[in-house]
């Protein structure tokens, strides 16, 4: 099969710009056509993840989590929902408005496994889901459970809430991903049909007025269009992005905040209102800037990336402070406790991130990308893989955070094809070469963009240990360019060839590395993984006096199974002394513990008064204790424990 | 009138423990038969409050605030729900479910200034008020302008959130205060007539079951109990906190957790939920305790208490850290900026811990009553007394956060009627002689519970300074107890009796000074108002490394227009030095400014990333500015600005 592949890659690459033919070479974005995109992601079948950190994590999603899931979304009846519209079972309508989306999201995990490796046993289920779901499509191309029968006559009454576009959004990614992964086009078609019946009927007037009340849509009619090429799909993303409703809808600005939909995305100047609908909105904004190149999109896209990373993202990547309304806060306004953070939101961070990564080469976006990925998204799965978080707080007293089922299940379908898609994030090629974002032991089996084929071997510890070697082997001697993200948290790097030190090696740059490759080449990057604390801008006044640990991309945390005192009591010491990294192999699956000087209140601070003078309070006693930190993803894998990942300083 | 009043009170005097036959002598609570009332509050019209700091607050209460909200209800049709009702009015049904509330809330205001001064054209106003609300009222009693006509078939259907029961309190408060100010029985017969409807139908099975989904109704009716003597309205209170319909009514614990209501209050064990609800429930609570010493009730009491001061009051005596609910958040959630903190919440925790001194003498609860007032409270109404806040938060970057209106307008009306009722929390009498629980210039025109008449004359700049005269004039030599508060906050007080030192003066109790007393004997009080600055238990982890100013009960703040560098970069230095405290009789309608070494830094904190190493945080470089703190409850007269009441130290 592959040798095919590649040949049909290189007819196409003779037609540059043009509508790629094969299924086969398109991967989680597929950006070959678009204007504005500097690199071209590979395909998620192009890397193989090998053993380390991932590997358990994506075994964990692919034996556990997405079967398991399966069965639980069976159990609440979303896949009943659809049969009962079809009349082939006779069941109740349950769960929320947007349920439909959830089995959509299982789908779209499920096929990107397919991606990585073929199942015929995994691929029936999934033909016999999407033969459930498209016998209670409407032949107008209509598909929503909830607004059937009764409720008919609200579609498209009340877009503010009812996600009938986000659904089909999730529809349309979900009938991608699987036809990528096995070139049947059903359920995409489906998914067509629907955004056919849309075309026609919806737009600017005299058409009727349409609206994204949860953005998502957009993201996925770009990639229809890239899939499809067929331009019209893109138009109506555009549409949806430009917010010229407002008024023909009625929107009051109070709905336009939360949703960030119903206004001009380019009217935006900050982050507010929910926050995976705005990250969602962003991503598509981004597709929408890949392929048109509108600099109005472009200059709001990076004011909202600056709000976002100079005043509200949390250091684990996740966004979204507010519990009320899922939403994003004011500037600074970044509690730990009560974060909110849902893993969505830390999703759409990272996909959008790949997308303005995709839109200049700039290593700063790989960085919040790895940051959310590391973090506030991995935290978002159980290590065994059948519990979620849908808030991914940054202190907890112990509450439940982890659960095998919300009514509201959006989040752990969308961790399931974020970690079964990862391979699609690893690398991209360009015109010169070839682009390395992530680092892991795997096996890249793809070819240059002149056809030469091209094998990359990575074996490494990261992210526990610091050493990457490359095995770079195009099929003969080629010239071309290598780009080697330095990760902006290590603070010295080191960058050989075949042994001989790089020059110009920067933290939070690529590296290029131009040379003529010959099979067998080897690049040895060391990083810095030296542990490292870091603050908050004193204005997040919650973190004031306080640090957070991260070592490489890891954000590490206090949780009270490995202390010695209540981790609320603790507090760092002795600052001059290092931090000690013991790789223990069972503890949490295997992680690096980081140990430190510490101590704890004599009294506990649960037995000190609310307010007193401060000369009072300055005079408390503490005790030296040893603090052990493991990595913020592991956390509440043990049971119910107090957690924390800024640590006062002395 | 006053000699008859005396005259009166002689009389009900002969008959202990027996119902009072005077309204003239009903205070802000009528405690003289309540079993477990170790006080008897005096009549408001017992004192007059004299130039300086609460006369001007409460002259713009009377002269501005009360005439121009009565304005604002009738123009947003509170008034006219009920005309609408009787066929007086054809007009639409307006406001939230709850309003008629709002109007019920200023007559209770407007009495309380009747109280101190009867005057014929209010009386006029209110009696036309109390005509067109009697007017509606059903020939059973009932009476709520929204659930009549088609919305008749919800009475007593939803009263998790109907608010049916909730008007009536505010209904009976109203009409007991109009009754206490004039003797006019007609407002309060009308409440009488619902709550008799109420006993008739509901109650335990097989009566229909009764939940106050908003608790106010139980101290209401604890109140009528006093007013009346009637004991079956005690007894409707003791139903209604006994939570015993929980299962009749299928409630769930997240309704009954939001409540604060549904379930026995005596299985309380922390604050949860919506925070005005808790706190009537509470005060209502702690009424019923007063009559009927139940035990458990006294124990919950207790309990809450503790959980409130220990972990979920701000310095402001505010409570209800979170917008969403309106609510209590978790112990040690004390954000500042996101601080919800409704004035009707730290109102509720004034009348509580009136309560709970009643109860006991314990003068920690006068010490938070008086926090709350000179803070939380008083931050609500603008110094013009047209402005009122919702939100009482202690941060803010500039918001819009004093409104003249709100459409639920709980708030400007209960902070009118606590300004107007003040006069009534300054005394109480006991059989062994007076309590005197606030410092103010005023005059106390009453009798000891023996009948014989006292003066007590109090001349202070307090809370601007730390002395006060008091002037005892018993009309003839007695010998009885003077109770004097010395406040918690004051380091160092002194007392003396005609200049001669009193033995036994501890901060944050009632000092006891038993003696004869002669016309014209002379106390003097000395507390210390040395600005002091407060640390929070550093599991506030916002308030880490920050403090707070307080000077004698008045908290400060730091506003943009007195600094000279934005109140964000803004921290304390030099922490030996002392403050300055200036009289400006220009700021702020006058207040004492206090000031002090601090250092702003020089690159704007705006200006700084979110997230760095804290080798480079530690860098800042600061330049020395000074510190203009001013009370904090005068914040937000002068515009929108950027506020801080938790400043960083160095």
């Amino acid at each position: 099969m592959k040798p095919l592949c590649i040949l049909l890659v290189g007819a196409f690459l003779a037609l540059p710009a043009a509508y790629a033919a094969d299924w086969r070479d398109e991967g989680v974005l597929y950006l070959n056509s678009s204007p504005r995109a500097v690199m071209h992601p590979v395909p998620v079948h192009a890397v193989t993840i090998g053993e380390g950190f991932w590997y358990a994590r994506r075994k964990a999603n692919v034996e556990r989590s997405i079967p398991t899931m399966l069965q639980l979304l069976e159990a609440n009846g979303v896949v009943d929902n659809f049969r009962r519209l079809s009349g082939r079972k006779n069941a109740p309508l349950r769960g929320p408005v947007y349920t439909d989306s959830d089995i959509y999201k299982w789908i779209e995990g499920a096929a990107f496994a397919l991606q990585s490796q073929r199942d015929p046993a995994l691929e029936k289920t999934i033909d016999a889901l999407v033969d459930d779901i498209l016998a209670a499509q409407e032949p107008s191309g209509y598909l929503h459970t909830h607004l059937s029968g009764d409720r008919a006559k609200d579609r498209f009454m009340q877009m503010t809430r009812n996600h009938e576009l986000y659904c089909l959004g999730h529809m349309l990614q979900a009938g991608i991903a699987y036809y990528r992964a096995t070139g049947n086009r059903r359920f995409l078609d489906g998914g067509i049909k629907f955004v056919d019946y849309l075309i026609a009927n919806f737009g600017p007037a005299p058409k009727r007025p349409l609206l994204t009340g949860h953005p998502e849509l957009e993201l996925a009619l770009a990639e229809l269009y890239r899939t499809t090429g067929e331009h019209k799909y893109l138009d109506l993303a555009g549409y949806l992005l430009s917010g010229q409703e407002t008024e023909r809808l009625h929107l009051r600005p109070s709905e336009t905040d939360y949703m960030f939909s119903g206004v001009p995305f380019t009217s935006r100047t900050q982050f507010v209102g929910h926050a995976v609908r705005a990250m969602y909105a962003s991503s598509g904004a981004t597709d929408y800037y890949l392929e048109t190149g509108d600099a109005a999109y472009w200059k709001t896209l990076q004011t909202l990336w600056g709000d976002m990373t100079a005043h509200k993202m949390y250091i684990t990547g996740g966004v979204g402070s507010r519990s009320e309304g899922e939403a994003f806060g004011e500037a600074y306004e970044l509690p730990n406790a009560q974060a909110y953070t849902e893993s969505c939101a830390a999703i759409g961070n990272l996909m959008w991130n790949f997308r303005m990564l995709a839109a200049t080469g700039d290593a700063r976006y790989t960085d919040v990308l790895e940051r959310a990925l590391y973090n506030g998204i991995n935290s978002g799965m159980s290590l065994d893989g059948t519990l979620y978080c849908y808030r991914n707080p940054l202190a907890s007293s112990g509450e439940k955070i982890r659960n095998a089922w919300y009514d509201t299940t959006c989040c752990p379908p969308n961790i399931e094809r974020t970690l079964a898609s990862l391979p699609g994030y690893f690398y991209a090629t360009d015109k010169d070469g070839l682009w390395v974002h992530l680092y892991h032991n795997s096996d890249l089996d793809w070819h240059l963009e002149n056809g030469v084929p091209l094998r990359v071997k990575q074996e490494t510890g990261y992210p526990w240990k610091g050493r990457v070697t490359l095995t770079v082997s195009p099929a003969r001697e080629t010239e071309f360019a290598l780009r080697l993200r330095i990760p902006g948290w290590s603070r010295k790097s080191e960058v050989r060839v075949n042994g001989k030190p790089v020059a110009g090696v920067a933290a939070g740059q690529y590296l290029l590395v131009k040379r003529n490759w010959k099979p067998g080449d080897q690049v040895t990057l060391d990083f810095s993984l030296e542990p490292e604390l870091l603050a908050s801008n004193p204005l997040v006044r919650e973190n004031n006096h306080a640090a957070a640990l991260q070592r490489g991309p890891l954000v590490y945390c206090l949780e009270q199974p490995d202390q010695k005192a209540p981790v609320e009591d603790l507090r760092l010491s002795d600052l001059s002394k290092p931090f000690v990294a013991d790789f223990d192999p069972n503890l949490l699956e295997g992680v690096v513990v980081l140990r430190h000087p510490g101590e704890a209140f004599q009294q506990p601070l649960q037995d000190e008064p609310l307010y007193r003078p401060i000369a009072l309070e300055e005079r408390m006693k503490t005790k030296p204790v040893e603090l052990s930190f493991i990595p913020y993803y592991a956390w509440a894998n043990r049971g119910q424990y107090a957690m924390e990942v800024w640590v006062p300083l002395p």
